[in-house]
């Protein structure tokens, strides 16, 4: 009878490679199968953060994400399709798994961070062992680059995405201490104005692309928002405590 | 002339040794002298996650915590003790820096998440060259080691202390997607009638001291409030998305 083999879900870090922990250094290494998350046409930035530590013999799964940007009619919808893309991503993963192979997929990141490994871990960490090896999240590896610390003391931090609607970032930013925003792109223009509102945008950093090679901080009011890029954050710091 | 010293702000990750980075191991093995908080009498944590890596010649410079549990008369307070203790510790760094020798202070965790390297951070960056290499906090050692996602797709996560009063506790939780509470220890009784006001304690997970050698996950109605170390903390997961 064969041993089924070992799911890990394996955080890389936010970009630079050297950011990558030596526990997950040597379970890609030892991996017969690396798996990773890829845009249609795309190298993949978690691949490509890994892709050096590598030996040939190792078998190389790119998970190809749907094309999902056109207007869908019912009843196909973007939850259908995502949800169809990760049922199919699990099932070839479960094929190593089931003949014996550990499965190492590789998650820009945390992978319990907002990283797409969680529904992997989902649909298959009932049936397989499975593992998480927890990597710095760009939330961190921003606060690195920007060089300021986020949260002091006692204070409280609302991680929020760009997304939410104007009312409620407006809420929760009014009753946090520290805040980082991620996911902008199209919608930095109203976290902007929300953050004007409050009169955070003097404490505000914003950072693109932190640790990575194009890495670009730019002052608030200097960002084009048409132009942010999925991979940029803002940070509002907690206030400095005088310890 | 002499040409300054750069501090390094260094991230060590949650506990286990193998959870650092290899910037962070490079950068250590580099660093003339290598500073760390430690609790009189103890050991350091975050010393004892890297120690193995390090040369004879490599100059240790163990910043020990005042004692600040007695009841103090003013104008003594924890605040002015505490904030004498970094001067202090500053300026000792601050010599070997004007001195040309580049110091590496490890932090458990992540140096800007809740790290009490950024108090030498706030008082030496403005003179010294600084950089900060940012590390696996503790809240992701924690949700690996639960073996669950913190935070699905678009939900917000709030980052909360266990010292909040009770009712800005149950504000802040009734207002978020997902939470990580940390600083537990006395303050566990608080937060488990919290959570059960709220109906969050069938989601909630606890562990301590998670990826360390003694790391323990505990049921949370098991938990001994009188028991709980300060290297505990709560997770609660945000609800899964079915992508």
């Amino acid at each position: 009878m064969t041993i089924a083999g070992k799911l890990f879900g394996i955080g890389v870090g936010p970009g630079d490679p050297e950011l990558l922990t030596l526990k997950a250094l040597r379970l890609l290494q030892a991996a017969p199968v690396v798996a990773y998350f890829v845009a249609k046409g795309k190298r993949g930035n978690a691949f490509g953060i890994i892709e050096d530590h590598l030996r040939d013999a190792q078998t190389r799964m790119p998970l190809v994400y749907p094309v999902t940007t056109e207007a869908l009619e019912p009843p196909l919808s973007y939850e259908t399709i995502i949800a169809d893309f990760y049922d199919t991503a699990a099932a070839l993963i479960g094929e190593h798994l089931a003949a014996g192979r550990d499965v190492a997929v590789v998650c820009e990141g945390d992978p319990f961070f907002y990283g797409s490994y969680m529904y992997l871990h989902d649909r298959l960490a009932g049936r397989f062992a499975a593992e998480v090896v927890p990597g710095v999240c760009s939330m961190l590896g921003g606060a690195a680059v920007l060089g300021t610390p986020l949260v002091y003391r006692n204070q409280s931090l609302s991680v929020l995405s760009g997304v939410l609607p104007e009312d409620e970032l407006r809420r929760k930013l009014a009753d946090t201490d520290a805040a980082v925003i991620m996911k902008l792109g199209r919608n930095f223009d109203k976290v902007r104005r929300v953050l004007e509102d409050l009169g955070l945008s003097e404490r505000a950093l914003y950072v693109e692309r932190a640790t990575m090679p194009n890495e670009r901080i730019v002052p608030l009011a200097q960002v084009d928002p048409s132009a942010s890029p999925y991979f940029s954050l803002l940070v509002v710091p907690g206030q400095k405590w005088q310890g």
